[in-house]
């Protein structure tokens, strides 16, 4: 423990404190420090590194504040359990990952991560984890322009309580939406939600019960990591490949454990940005139906398409298994608004509705009306192909950097629309090690670890290419490059 | 009664209005006015005090202001009652039933209550069935000022994904709130809801498991059985008074049933509009603290006061119980924007945390944003005062048509806050037959059985005074009468 701690990797607009912080961080998700470890005592390190124990001080006093580390008393201070879960009913984390079987239990990187996602990041940091297209992009305008004329021509009338299931003429304009894409939807069978996310967890509310298994590709989205964990359920990882998720992978855990739900990103998967080929998605539908498997079938990102024949969606095709279709306008633009929806058959969609009712009673009327005032404006469209060709532009910038700044023996996907791509490290870098030298160089970048239900991912980083404009992601890929040499060369952070 | 009010006493810096004013108070004060007398008629007092008759109108208006003084429509203006409490000393008749232990099972009530609750109802129809006051109260043109101020100065920056926790300003300008009712609060340990609702339930899913008890008043709050039902718990309900949640009738169901949380409305309570008295808030917290029983204290309509000294929230008494204070945006206004807040101590705020972020990841930003603003411009508080004193005239309105309107054997509550009143019907009149019949003459009434855990509340129906012009009150509480006696003249609706 304890060991040298910097290599002159200075910027000057963040103070000491947080550069050790940023560490001690790193070393966590790294593994280097596990949960109940003592981290060292302030004096030591102080000593160790030449700043004064105030520093340090102030240092384990934001991890503290953030959860990571807790103070003892009389006894030091320790590397925080992963966030309160009652401790799991089965086997613990398997830190192998070569079974197939896993537990929802935290595990660090998803603790970086989570911390990396903040909004209140350092702005001259270059952040390639979050998951939306940049801030630059967002239909201001549009959106003022819709809440003004909604609050001057509907008043009061638009703050009252909404339905539950949602406004009728949003969700009648999803449902033609959604014919448009060769999806069958009636408004009836709309909810809409709070953001993807409360789609996914309303799912899982409503379909399992605490100990079920479920089943999702591996790695996946982590708000499905959360949503397993909060609703107590089982996940277990099918490994995907360039094709996405691997039904002959699927079709022996079907057998043995008899998941409840199957949860799926087939367009433009978050995280590696895959998207599912056709007869991939015919051999899921046929092995769902089989086994009365429902499939919750993610598409946030199915409108962000940089080129080919789009698939069609798993709800379009030909099946007899349940499919509830979940999206998203947070993803393509405006993610504080919070507004996703679900399509869910009928008996499904009353007992999803109660547990929406439950849960928050409504979403927002006003941004619902919003909302639809833009749809109906028809510049969304416009709009939506003008994200579409700039994040094509800055996948293009991203692939481009990562060819002339990674080192041989790097590998990428090259998605077909989303946001995200996923690396392959050279041999001999780990993902946390990078993490931590690459946060030094100002750069932060997904750690693959924390989008795998079971652990591992070691050799993997996922990049969010469409939340800088070009001229950034050439800068912070190129910074990126040079951790990847830096750990390569041996390089110790702590 | 009446009688001479003054003997001259001045002050020149002070307006006359308000030494006369205070010279009321004083006499008020001084038990010479008892609550419920009239004071002296404004024309008699001009003339009495050789002061003009607008002078006297505007110090009776800032007594009535205060909750001191209330005006009954066409019989003059009186000393109001501190708390509300019309026949008190009588055994509880306000929940009135048998056992204490309950299903979640839902009843037909809620189903009908449901229906009513929609908010595409006929237009010709007076419904006292929503929660919050009406939308012609609403400040829509300061939520619009707000709105477009936050585009217009933070642009797609208020349109990016919010922290979990909440908007930072806006949990400080909340916290800071909150200590000015007593309650002690950090910004750290609050957390941005959508609104109450998802603060109920996300303290339900940190909290509980399924099957495991949880106690909470009989009748209750709809969200709370909602949340209840949804997160499979048993809810028994603990009777209620004219005080409130009774501690006698609470100990031996904490020690048969080993409840995991205790839900209480102590002020204002929903349905029924009663607020618990001091001494048996303080039983409450000894009785939890003994029992180490975490209590969830809503405090939703709080803000709503038409008089009297407000009770100490259960969070400001000095209790080693764990408390999550919750509350809301929407009942005093907005509810169309689903916001709301929850407070708890630093372990439970963090697994209250990872819960919010796996159920919708975060409150949306613009609106909290909005929010902020309009909490900071201070018209906000002007507006809340306004609001209450608008709601007190509809409380009014109520009690002088109910007085006017139902016939003798009935008996209701009158509240102090909020927005509901509770009604006893007379011997013979079932709350499911007079909702058809009050339906079939536009008027719609929430059965109370809608409200009990465990079934039954025949004799009762909830009101919603607020949520109408004192006009269509009026009007809504004659049919009602009418409906009420045509049940007891044994009229059949089908």
């Amino acid at each position: 423990m304890g060991a040298a701690i910097v290599h002159g990797v200075a910027h000057a607009a963040e103070p000491q404190y947080r550069r050790i912080a940023g560490l001690v961080r790193a070393r966590i998700a790294a593994g280097d420090l596990h949960p109940g470890e003592r981290v060292p005592a302030i004096r030591a390190l102080s000593n160790e590194l030449g700043v004064g124990r105030h520093t340090i001080e102030e240092a384990y006093a934001e991890l503290t504040a953030e959860g990571l580390l807790e103070a003892r008393q009389g006894r030091g201070t320790f590397v925080a359990h992963p966030w309160a879960s009652p401790a799991p009913a089965e086997p613990p984390w398997v830190s192998g990952h070569r079974e197939p079987i896993v537990t929802h239990e935290a595990i660090s990187a998803r603790q970086i991560l989570r911390e990396a996602l903040r909004p209140d990041r350092q702005p001259d940091q270059i952040s390639f984890v979050l998951g939306a297209p940049a801030a630059d992009l967002f239909p201001v305008g549009e959106l003022q322009r819709a809440l003004n004329a909604t609050l001057r021509e509907e008043g009061a009338g638009a703050l009252g309580y909404e339905a539950t299931e949602g406004y009728g003429p949003l969700r009648v304009a999803i449902a033609r939406h959604l014919l448009g894409l060769g999806v069958p939807a009636t408004p009836d069978e709309l909810i809409i939600t709070s953001g993807a996310q409360q789609a996914i967890d309303l799912t899982l509310r409503t379909l399992t019960s605490p100990g079920d298994y479920v089943v999702a590709e591996s790695p996946t989205y982590l708000g499905i990591l959360d949503a397993c964990e909060a609703n107590g359920v089982r996940l277990i990882g099918v490994p995907l490949d360039e094709e996405g998720m691997d039904p002959s992978r699927l079709a022996p855990l079907i057998a043995r454990y008899r998941p409840r739900l199957l949860l799926t990103i087939p367009n433009s998967h978050n995280p590696t940005g895959i998207t599912m080929s056709v007869p991939r998605r015919h051999a899921l539908l046929e092995l769902a139906s089989a086994h009365q498997l429902p499939i919750l079938e993610e598409d946030a990102y199915g409108e962000l398409r940089y080129g080919g024949v789009p698939a069609p969606r798993l709800k379009a095709l030909p099946s007899a298994a349940a499919i509830i279709y979940v999206s998203s306008f947070s993803k393509v633009m405006l993610p504080g608004l919070r507004l996703g929806y679900l399509l869910a058959p009928a008996p499904l969609h009353r007992r999803i509705l109660f547990a929406k009712q439950a849960s928050d009673r409504a979403s927002g009327s006003l941004v619902q009306r919003a909302i639809y005032r833009c749809l109906e404006s028809r510049r969304l469209r416009s709009y939506v192909q003008g994200v579409s060709r700039r994040c094509r532009e800055r996948r293009d910038a991203m692939l481009l950097a990562l060819e002339t700044h990674l080192p041989a023996g790097a590998r990428w996907t090259v998605p077909d629309g989303g946001v995200y791509l996923w690396v392959r490290l050279p041999e001999g870098v780990a993902a946390s090690a990078l993490y931590a030298a690459a946060l030094a160089r100002g750069v932060v970048v997904a750690p693959g670890g924390a989008y795998f239900p079971d652990g591992g991912g070691e050799p993997f980083i996922a990049l969010n290419f469409a939340a800088q404009p070009p001229e950034r992601i050439a800068e912070g890929i190129a910074r990126l490059g040079a951790a990847v040499r830096a750990v390569l060369a041996g390089e110790r952070i702590i």
